[in-house]
């Protein structure tokens, strides 16, 4: 197959697209502080949407840590839509606006499993430089307020 | 890195690991019917879940249609949780059981972005026998009630 012309809709925020990898640091009040190296990618299919997938593993002992896939809907009006699912069973509707190259959201909707810890609030940040991305995750959950979960700085690999 | 140990809460549905590939039919009270091609994978990283991404095409001109991707979550009581992401602007939280190498969900949340379709409510059955997969996807939207919506048959092809 052919490589898909890019979606007028999906250009919006072609800023996004390829293979990023690099380090991140979390925290929150119930868990220890970590680290975490990161790799996300983003892909298109000549549709009007963005296609993610994220993966973090252990800095040292590379074990997986966390994972979201999902899909980046920009609106028209210089909105965007955002779906996430996650492996810990949660999933997300963030919208927000777009403005030059940073991307700003908060949770529409988060849903959760039976099983799944509950998170009631996400809020996201992502900001791109070039070939530099950072990004921001604000989280409230397990009766916590919202406040400052994830923080990280990825370069473009591909 | 090596390739990790199946997690044996994900050994559960292991009959569903692998790239399948094959066709389906969808029809609704609202659309024409409509046929297309399809690829699933079903991939573990050693953690209790496997990672699902979806996507299909139109049979003759190979445009991209449908896609999904998300986490099945199999519990230890014989249940299980799917996550999904719908780059349509839709999110599902399914949960139901596995009875040999057969699954069955319904939704317990379907939500929406601002610009969405309505989608109320989702069921789900996938069924392997051996390398052929089955499923069948029940849905209630835009005004109509729970019927049958998508039915694919898939051969696993890695």
């Amino acid at each position: 197959m052919s490589e898909p012309v890019l979606h007028e809709q999906a250009a919006r925020i072609s800023f996004l697209l390829g293979t990023w990898q690099g380090a991140g640091k979390g925290e929150y009040p119930t868990i220890d502080p970590f680290a975490y190296e990161e790799e996300i990618r983003f892909t298109h299919n000549g549709k009007p949407f963005l296609a993610y997938t994220q993966r973090t593993w252990h800095p040292e002992k590379k074990h997986p840590m966390h994972g979201e896939a999902g899909y980046f809907r920009p609106l028209e009006n210089g909105g965007i839509e955002i779906v996430l699912a996650h492996p810990t069973g949660i999933v997300e509707i963030q919208e927000g606006t777009i403005e030059g190259t940073r991307i700003t959201t908060r949770s529409k909707l988060v849903g959760k499993t039976t099983t799944a810890k509950e998170v009631t609030q996400l809020e996201r940040v992502f900001a791109v430089n070039g070939d530099v991305m950072r990004y921001e995750v604000r989280m409230a959950a397990v009766g916590q307020p919202l406040q400052h979960h994830l923080s990280a700085e990825l370069k473009r690999v591909g």
